[in-house]
């Protein structure tokens, strides 16, 4: 049931895709190229290109900071390189990283075959809609077991996508999802290590290699998927087929719920910021005016994202309270390099994060925060914001350009322009651009 | 825990390696290159060769049937290559194919480091060694959940043996564990397609390129292989870590305990051939003087391999009733070859397996099998044999040797020589062994 739906789905005509979904893959393809760029000097984006480079194959795809590899290392590279700064997009209906899984297989694959930049952005949308959906499958029981969904709902995904991209027949695409099956791999225990960015480039990799082997004739189980002892049954303790396409994917691609990260920091304290930034625009609500900062989130958040006094950059990027300091006091949160460990010490900002409380309220979700801002005039401001909301179409436009010129400066507006427009262009443009982009 | 045994037993030095462990690795090597070699031509081992001599890397080692890849692709070919035929060494007590996943991780670094064929049996011994330990620990509960050995405890072992022929120190060897414990996959559920030789190249591939990485600096969790949410705890249902090394490595490596095929078919019939090989070739036995012959086995066997009357020569290979014909009628068992449709339909055989009765008996293990030969003139004769006996080690030299001509004709003599005297050689002269061997 599960493999035929995924197949199906795989099968689904181009004109079949949701256009508020076909819009979040560009937009997606946009910032997967802008974190990939971002990234691209990271340690672990450094190494995973330095052991493919040696291996020197075939260049038949692009890599992010330079060069060209066969379609399975680039993937490998690609996705680790996207995933370096953590700042790529997040779906939370199953909790993964769509594009740094996905993005590395089509491009691969549409660039060895010289395939258009828009057959990228529709394989993408394609196979995210099939991980998003397998990630419903595997349920809560999959994550909780300590599996990473960006790396084994992501594998599905990238083989669908690079399937689609090869031209696949329904068998093919079978043979390509009972390989990933056997190969679709990932921890969570890899967070906070390179192994996390690792597991995104393998499931580009393994996509790409399952639907290169099934292309070429490798047999495989008839349901590796979810048939005895296939990947649902052994890598969840309490899988929900049925959950996966309870909505059908003719009504719509949960695709187009996907969240973009518009700050360098830890997604738990996004919510925080979207509603101080509102609050301090439309009030125009300036550092000396401030009192007290009483914040409301998710408990869950207490352990993650609450440290009050942070000595490091990366420490910052976990602290509701001098990051609160930032957006009141008109700091950028969008580029990694605002992140130093003299921003920790920053006294304008100290004195302020002194002055927020926190406190958990199980009554509001992972995405949501609340809160009050208490002024010197005795005066008292609700602030609140849910990333769960949908974003203005304009808004996100907007936001993510913005993201990207903190990250990659001026070329932001040229990929712009080249994404946006790419309907008319080819897949080995868009690779251009990651081993060209920002060089300028 | 497991973690510090296991690193402990990476680092050993080569001379702490059992002799009879070094004397099994080195038959081992014979015995897979010999596996290898008759399985090249084999589909599987020709669509993944064909995907590596696509990209076109750099000939950093030797692949079976011709041609050299980077490492990570020749042992994924290798490791594929050699499991085709299912005819390789197996380790009943975590039960996995240790060769297979192994020596093609071991010879690809060897070879690209231009090191001995000597490093290549050491370090194959100890990463074996590592596989069966960790195996043990997964126990019981990661097969029976539908997890293959041969490809997860196999990665960490072909992570072991690659990592030492690298020369990783100690904390270069605990980063490439960790990452292999979010890289290692592969299921049961491939078993009967080509998935089940295909998880045979991931595990020696994981390995080398999990080495390769930790060489490279990528950083990895402290403790990926059984920390929190680690490849155990994730991976197996009823783990028994104490199981592992309740047998210090000081004393005895498990190792020694491989047993290698000798008959081209099912494992589950090998102990009744032995026991009428050996009965027949003491009284002389000829098929005319068989009455009947009643088979005693494990029940588990008579889902498996109880065909009374197959029709093809795949379907032999599964026939208690055929398979004892064959060694009364004195037919080769040995070769792939043998096993014809032809063969099937042989009416000197057909009659013969006629005589044949099998029944279960819960008293015997998997490895054991006894019966009872009953003759026209009134004799009954008992046979048995249980594979977990070690084979006297000149037997099972002769033994390999023999499959070793049935497989690859005359060159087997000149493997033989070249591996028994590797001391001297060098990685790549066993290399050449398999591009070129048995093409004179």
């Amino acid at each position: 049931m599960l493999l035929v739906r995924l197949l199906d789905l795989a099968a689904l005509p181009a004109d079949a895709i949701p256009p508020d979904a076909a819009r979040m893959a560009r937009l997606s393809l946009f910032d997967w190229i802008v974190c990939g760029l971002a990234g691209r000097d990271e340690p672990v984006a450094r190494i995973l290109r330095g052991m493919v480079t040696q291996e020197s194959g075939a260049p038949q795809a692009s890599l992010f900071g330079g060069g060209a590899a066969p379609m399975r290392a680039a993937s490998l590279v690609n996705g680790a390189t996207s995933h370096a700064l953590d700042y790529d997009d997040t779906h939370f209906a199953h909790v993964g990283h769509p594009s740094v899984a996905i993005y590395p297989a089509a491009l691969a694959v549409a660039e060895a075959r010289n395939l258009s930049a828009k057959s990228v952005i529709e394989a993408f949308a394609i196979g995210a809609e099939a991980s998003i959906r397998l990630g419903l499958a595997l349920g809560a029981g999959h994550y909780e077991r300590g599996f990473h969904q960006t790396a084994t709902a992501g594998a599905f995904g990238a083989a669908v996508a690079a399937g689609r991209l090869m031209g696949l027949d329904r068998d093919g695409m079978r043979r390509a999802l009972g390989l990933c099956a056997t190969r679709a791999s990932g921890l969570k225990s890899q967070f906070g290590t390179m192994g996390k960015p690792y597991n995104a480039g393998i499931a580009a990799s393994n996509g790409v290699e399952c639907a290169l082997l099934a292309q070429a004739g490798l047999s495989a189980p008839d349901d590796g998927v979810a048939g005895p002892q296939g990947f649902v049954p052994t890598h969840s303790d309490g899988s929900d087929i049925a959950a996966a396409f309870a909505l059908p994917v003719s009504e719509r691609f949960l695709l187009a719920d996907v969240k973009h990260k518009l700050h360098a920091c830890c997604h738990g304290t996004h919510a925080m910021i979207e509603a101080l930034r509102s609050l301090c625009a439309e009030e125009g609500i300036t550092p000396d005016a401030v009192a007290a900062i009483r914040l409301s989130t998710a408990p869950r958040w207490l352990s993650v994202c609450a440290i009050p006094r942070p000595r490091t950059g990366l420490e910052v990027k976990f602290s509701y309270a001098v990051l609160a300091a930032m957006v009141i006091a008109g700091r950028d949160t969008a580029s990694d390099r605002s992140f130093t460990d003299d921003l920790a010490a920053d006294p304008a900002l100290t004195s302020l994060a002194a002055k927020l409380s926190v406190t958990g309220d199980p009554g509001l979700t992972d995405l949501h925060a609340r809160g009050v801002l208490c002024l010197t005039d005795g005066r008292e401001l609700l602030f609140a914001h849910d990333l769960a909301a949908p974003k203005a179409p304009d808004a996100l436009a907007t936001a993510l350009q913005g993201k990207a010129r903190a990250l990659i400066g001026a070329a932001a507006d040229a990929l712009w322009t080249d994404v946006m427009a790419s309907d008319g262009g080819c897949a080995r443009e868009l690779g251009h651009w990651l081993t060209e982009g920002g060089r300028k």
